[in-house]
Formats: structure tokens, C-alpha cells, sequence
């Protein structure tokens, strides 16, 4: 119920054009109202001294509350909550292109939100001190909530998640984004969280863990390696664009590309079949790992953890690790002077789509060393060997590290030229521009978790604006 | 590949204003260059005439190419194509509110597809007189193509799908719409089509079956019972809508509205399992119908075709029969001037996204006959007995006759006001404008089928152009 309808009717625009104009100002604002330049590294270092945190790989027998259900070799918690990890059958079009895989199956929608507030005349993000078994550096910058339904029903058993009244009661303030987002379709099965944005209209309690930042700041904190988590860039990835980032001509129109995903979710029958764990074809399990029998991909392994700062103090799980650093690539160009990005519609077996619009390149090399040059997937060796002058940025970021281990990735942006990267693009890849890919980014399911980590890096080098 | 990109490049606009400009002069233009008025209805005669056609009812052991499973007692093809009757269990945040049904499973991702073309500065659209065995009346009006992929992949092994390469190969004109729309999430599991509207380049070769009739001729035809087939509908609803027919101003802004669809998926676990038809709890199989224990929703049927102007000639199959005549409706306000619809989030077992935009109104009231008045659904009572002259719009429309047999429902659109349905609607309803509808209707997945059906109609009556 909105109790503002209650008094005289006024209609609003459709459109609020404030919210992105203020964004752009907060983008352009270097200095917080909270935290002068240099002190955001201090606070982080005492965040990390404040919580001793420990993660151990362990045998999969001294997982608690995990097990190895008897049927199905599946790995499940007790409660019959959090995640499960399942087998999957993935085929194209019933023929032989079809592959097995293991995958975390987490059917809840949790919600990552961002909690934003003007200072000054300034908006900020209220950002947190995060840390996480599965990341390289255990603590980094988190959206303001990161939490499954678990987490905030209290299957958990812990604290309270901080913040969360701000998401789950909307009276608390002013919706800016609120958009289901896939997450890695190689890995989890119909994985989505919400991405909100929410303003608050009133004070809000400070908290040790948490800061104010501008998206200034944030900028200058994704040039940075392994700082910025997974669950902030996507957030980030959400805000809404100020006209000035919309550009209104590009390669092919709005309804062209529209037309492009369609098309390729539509061109073949990809069917994800979950199937028991145990026997699963190309992988073998130990003690300590399920793994592919080739080792490529990825391996399941099991963790202890010893923590003070999470809901809860301490607890065992199971994690995704990848096997190899990922390389995860926009091409650009200008084209007539308009900034154009190399997307590339991709499948992968657990998207609900099947199809999202991902990165120019998005591969793990390792898997790729032994193939002949002419079956290496399109443009991957570009991005391997970029010559620095065309990298218009470089960091690594490291994939949610509440599920998977050490999963990192060199992110770049590289200028491309005809001869590199022709405007007519090969059979599944297509130019667009930053505000066309922003517009699928806003209806949710469309661009997938590395691409819109691309976008929000975008965004904080100003790309697609200063053109 | 797109050979335009050989030649210089040059940027297009993003959004063009062409196609909705020239579809708002299509809908203005009730005589067809042609069919003069009146020569619909002859050649609908002549149509019906030229193929005689015979739909009967028949018991399971007569389906030709169709059998029982025997581990499952599901209804497969033998090709293992087309689409099965399986069991359905729908449980919602595994609670007790779940319920069992038999469904519809068709992955396949079909194509509804209009062509246009332009005759006399105005387009035209072609559209098909297509016999369908679950149509009350067999033939109705239907979209230039209508297959699915076995259509046009020749499991059927029957004659070519007319005018399919249009929209299997775009270069043979330019793409307005293409978006993937769910179908009947309380019938189908997870079904949706691409629908899509080309305007050709070239001249089309004519063909008996077809006409070529503006957007004011379809829209005259909507106003008649059962001509317009649910294909054509959802099609037309998905055209690109004017900028008049886009209000600046609403009672919630486009990003609540996002808001409220993305918390509505998001607030329950609602997890739809494929189990046996066989012992499906709650429903019953005897030689000729699987119906529910106390004759409620619907049951599945065997039906045996004979006709001269399908693809094939004859053939067998399963269909699903409503119990009872459905009633849809939108309640309508306008609001400060401008009109507004009473949306409701829709939860529906089959649909992918768990939770659409759908009517105010979608029931079967017969379900309901002997609820008391206190445990009858919002605003149904209002749309059954509504003040004839609140009535914007009336009509009978059935859906889709290759899958439903005899679906038919009272489709409306009725004035409310304040004491009738509050402005500050109640949990789950919101009210909207034709063109945000419309907005996410381009989306794709977020609007049901009768929900679009409406959307088509209201179009048709030009309602939301003319305040």
C-alpha cells in the first residue's frame, strides 16, 4: 500500500530525470563527504585487523551440516536451504554438443542492495567491509546488503543483516534500480539476485563496517585489483545512465538488437536437466575435490571458515574453484565518433535465458593452451596480446567469494581496429553502444554477471561519455 | 552478417519514430487497399468453405503416433517432439499452498510472425485464415506464420510453412518487433514463442489463404466474437506503440513500476518440479479425458482432425479443455485525465519468470461458485456484473486452437471508480498506463498472454489516444 495516494491525486513523470543527472554528479565527485582521499585504505586495513578470518580447504567428511546425499551423490545442507551441489545435463538441439557439469543450484532470490544518501548535495553509497571465504584477499568493499532469503529469514541462525529494512520495506526510502540479474551461468543454475538501489529519506545508523562513498570514489576503487566484489559491481552496473550516456544514433538500433537476442535465445534448444552428482560423465570425485577428469574448468571443494565480522562466527562449505585466471574483454571502437562496444551473445547451461549478451572474450586460456590457432574461440588471442597503448582498462577482480574460490579474472577494455575487429561483426556478435548495453542491463536477464562488471568499470573511467 | 555494413558507416538512429508513426496511420485506416468492407466476411466464407474440416473427440488408445509412457503415464510423441502432457507439482516457499495439474511441455521455441508491407503509404498487415482444431468455430484469423520449430524443421513432414523465410532470413525485410512472450503459465510449462513483426522489402507472392488488411480493419475485427485467434492478438500487441500513445505523466513512475514486478518474483520461492502424470494427486484418467476429482480447471482430451489446408491433412492429438468460460478483464480509471489499468501480479505455475503482469480479472467463475463472498477473488464480482454502460470494451476470444480445445473467455475492459477499486489498489495490484504496459510488453516475459490480449483490443478501440 503507498499511503501518498492517499491525499490529492498528483500523476509524476514517468521518467525521473533526477536521479541520473544526480548520479553523474556523484560519479564526477572524487571526495566524499566521509572519507578524504587516503583515508578509505586506512579504514580498510583496520576492518581487516578488527576481524581475524581464517579459511582452511578441508575433506569433504568434515563438512557440518553438509552431506552427500545417499541417491544422488548431491552435496545439500541439512536445513534444506542455502545451496545444493547437483549435477547438470546440459544438450543444444538433442545432438551430441551437449556436456555435464557440476552446478550450485541455490533456487532463492536474495537482494543485493546499495543504500544511497545526499551529502552535501552529493549522493553517496553506503558500502561495507566485507569479507568472504572465497576471495583471494578475504575482505572486500560490499554493497550495503548482500543477502540470500536464508540469510535474511534467519535459516542462518545468526545477526541480523544490517540494513536490510531499507530493502525489504520500501517506505524507508526512494527505489532508483530493482532488477533481477543472472549470475554465472557456467556455475549456478538459475541463479538471480535482485539489484537494488535504494535512497534513504531519513538519518541512517552508522555502523563500523560501512562507509559513505561517492561513485567517485568507487571509480577510483575499481581501478584497483581484488577491492570491489562481484555483488557491488553488478549493483553498480544499475544505475541509471544520464541522458548525456545515452547516445541517440548508434550501429544498429535498439529494436535491431532486441531482435539479435531474440534471435539467438530462440535459434537453439538448449536444455539443462539436472542429474545426479554421483557418475557424473568427465568427472571423479576424491576426498577433497570433485574435479573433471581432464582438469579443466573447475573444481568442487570444501572450506572451513573462522570469522568474526559475518552473521555468523564460524561455519564449513562447499565452493566452486575455477582451475586458471579468467580473461574477460570489451573490443571497442569508435564508430563516427560514438563509443561502441563487441558483445557477444552467449550460451551458457544455467542461464534461464540461455543466451545473455556477454563480453567480446570471456574464457579461462588454460583451457585453451593445446588448440590450434584456427579453434581458439574469436578474438582471444587479441585480448592475450593487446598492446598496452589500446587498453583503455585493466584490473582483476575476483568472482563472489561466498561460492567460489580464488575465482579471478584480468577484466580489460581494449581498443580494436577493421582489421582486428570489422564493424560487420561475426555470426553471434554484434556493436553496441554503452547506454544500448545500459538499456539491457535495466531489464534484467539480458547482460550477463562479467559483462555488467565491464559496464559499472566502464562507468568509473567515464567511457562512453567523454566521446 | 550484415552486408549494409560493407559500404560507408553510418550511424542510425536508436529508436526510429518511423515504424510507430506509420503503424498509428495503419490503425486510422479502416478500408484496405485490398478488401473493400464487407469483403472480409466473403472471403472468411470462401475460406471456410474451400477446406472442409472435422474435429472429433476420440479416446487416448486411438492416438495415432501418440502413447502412454509407461514409467510416467505421460502423453509423448513418438518422434519425441511437438509436446508431452506431464504432471506438474507447484510449491510455494515449501509451504502447503502448492497444488498438483497436469501441463503442457513444448520447450521448443516457435515463431508468430506478422508481415507487413506498405500499399499506398499505409502498412498492411497479412494475415492468414487458419483452421485450428480448438477453435469453437475452427477457423479464425491468425498471424502470416505461426510454427514451431518442428513446423518448420519438417518433423511434421508435411508442405512448407508459407512466408517462413521472412522470418528465418532477416535480410528479406527489417525487423519492428521480435520479443519472446510467455504463453498460459496454468497450461503450458514454460512455453513461450518469438513474436515478430517484419515489414518486407520486396514484392510477396499472394496466396489464397491470405490477405493483406490494415491495423483499423484487424481492430474493427476485434470487436467481433472468436474471429481474431490468440496468435494474432499477442502479436499485435507487441507493435511499436506512437509517442501520443506514450504518456509522460503517471501515478507511478516506470522504475516503481519495475520495482513492484521484480519484488513481486522475488518475494516467494515458487519452484514448478515436472513429476508423473500417472497418480498425479488430485486428478483422475479414465479412457478418454484425465480430469480433475471435482471438475474443476480442466481436463486433457484426445481429438482426431480431418482437414484440407494444413499443413498435413490429419492427424491426432492431446488438447487441454477448460471447464467453463473464462472471464478477463482490466478495470480502468482515468486518473489527473490520463487512463490507467489495474494490473495484478500474477503468479502462474508454467511461466518462467513465476509472476507476470496480468488482467484484473482472470478467472473462471464457475471455479468459484460456491465461494463465499468474502473468499471470491478481488474485483471478479465487479467484472460480472458491471454496469453496461462502464463497459469500454466486450468481446468472446479464444486461445490458442492447436493446443486448447473450446477455450473461450469474456474478455472486457470496464470503467471503475474510486469505491470500486482504489487508487491506493491492494497488495499484488497496481495501477499503470497503456503505454508503461505497452513499455514492458516490448520487454518480453513480463506480460501475460491475456494481459496482451487486452493490450491488442485496447488498441484496437483506441483507448489511451484519445484523452
Amino acid at each position: 500500500m503507498s499511503p501518498k495516494l492517499a491525499a490529492a491525486t498528483v500523476l509524476r513523470p514517468r521518467q525521473d530525470a533526477g536521479p541520473a543527472g544526480r548520479i553523474a554528479r556523484s560519479a564526477a565527485t572524487a571526495q566524499g563527504a566521509h572519507l578524504a582521499p587516503g583515508e578509505f585504505h586506512a579504514w580498510f586495513a583496520q576492518r581487516r585487523a578488527a576481524h581475524p578470518f581464517r579459511v582452511d580447504r578441508i575433506p569433504f567428511a568434515e563438512l557440518e551440516g553438509w552431506s552427500t546425499q545417499r541417491d544422488t551423490g548431491n552435496l545439500v545442507h541439512r536445513s534444506g536451504r542455502f545451496f545444493s551441489v547437483e549435477g547438470l545435463a546440459v544438450s543444444v538441439d538433442g545432438g551430441p554438443d551437449g556436456w555435464h557439469q557440476p552446478v550450485i543450484r541455490q533456487p532463492e532470490t536474495g537482494i543485493l542492495g546499495i543504500l544511497v544518501k545526499e551529502f552535501d548535495g552529493v549522493l553517496h553509497c553506503l558500502m561495507q567491509a566485507k569479507m568472504e571465504p572465497g576471495n583471494p584477499n578475504l575482505l572486500q568493499l560490499s554493497p550495503t546488503v548482500q543477502a540470500t532469503r536464508s540469510n535474511y529469514t534467519k535459516v542462518h541462525r545468526g545477526a541480523d543483516v544490517k540494513y536490510i529494512e531499507y530493502f525489504t520495506r520500501p517506505e524507508r526510502g526512494a527505489v532508483l534500480a530493482d532488477v533481477l540479474q543472472s549470475e554465472h551461468g557456467s556455475w549456478f543454475l538459475h541463479k538471480h539476485n535482485r539489484n537494488v538501489i535504494v535512497e534513504a529519506t531519513g538519518d541512517v545508523p552508522p555502523d563500523d563496517d560501512f562507509r559513505w562513498l561517492t561513485l567517485g570514489q568507487i571509480a577510483e576503487l575499481l581501478r584497483l585489483d581484488n577491492v570491489v566484489n562481484m555483488d557491488a559491481r553488478t549493483v553498480l552496473s544499475c544505475v541509471p545512465r544520464t541522458a548525456a550516456q545515452s547516445e541517440p544514433a548508434a550501429l544498429h538500433s535498439d529494436a535491431e538488437l532486441r531482435s539479435w537476442l531474440t534471435e539467438a535465445r530462440a535459434r537453439h534448444d538448449v536444455h539443462a536437466e539436472r542429474v545426479p552428482l554421483a557418475g557424473l560423465p568427465g568427472w571423479a570425485r576424491d576426498d577433497s575435490s570433485i574435479h573433471h577428469l581432464e582438469g579443466r574448468y573447475f573444481e568442487v571443494v570444501a572450506a572451513s571458515v573462522q570469522a568474526g565480522s559475518r552473521e555468523v562466527t564460524g561455519w564449513t562449505q562447499p565452493l566452486i574453484r575455477p582451475r586458471g585466471r579468467g580473461v574477460v574483454a570489451f573490443l571497442t571502437r569508435r564508430i563516427n565518433g560514438v563509443p561502441h562496444l563487441l558483445a557477444h551473445a552467449r550460451t551458457e547451461g544455467g542461464l534461464r535465458g540461455t543466451v545473455e549478451i556477454a563480453p567480446t572474450v570471456m574464457y579461462t586460456p588454460d583451457n585453451y593452451a593445446d588448440v590450434a590457432a584456427a579453434d581458439r574461440p574469436p578474438f582471444l588471442d587479441l585480448a592475450l596480446s593487446a598492446d598496452p597503448a589500446r587498453v583503455r582498462y585493466e584490473a582483476t577482480h575476483s568472482e563472489e567469494g561466498g561460492r567460489f574460490l580464488d575465482a579471478q579474472s584480468r577484466y580489460l577494455v581494449i581498443e580494436a581496429e577493421e582489421g582486428q575487429a570489422p564493424l560487420d561483426a561475426p555470426e553471434g556478435y554484434r556493436w553496441l553502444t554503452p547506454g544500448q548495453l545500459s538499456l539491457f542491463v535495466q531489464q534484467g536477464h539480458c547482460v550477463n554477471v562479467q559483462a555488467r562488471t565491464l559496464m559499472a568499470c566502464l562507468d568509473a573511467i567515464g567511457y562512453g561519455t567523454d566521446g
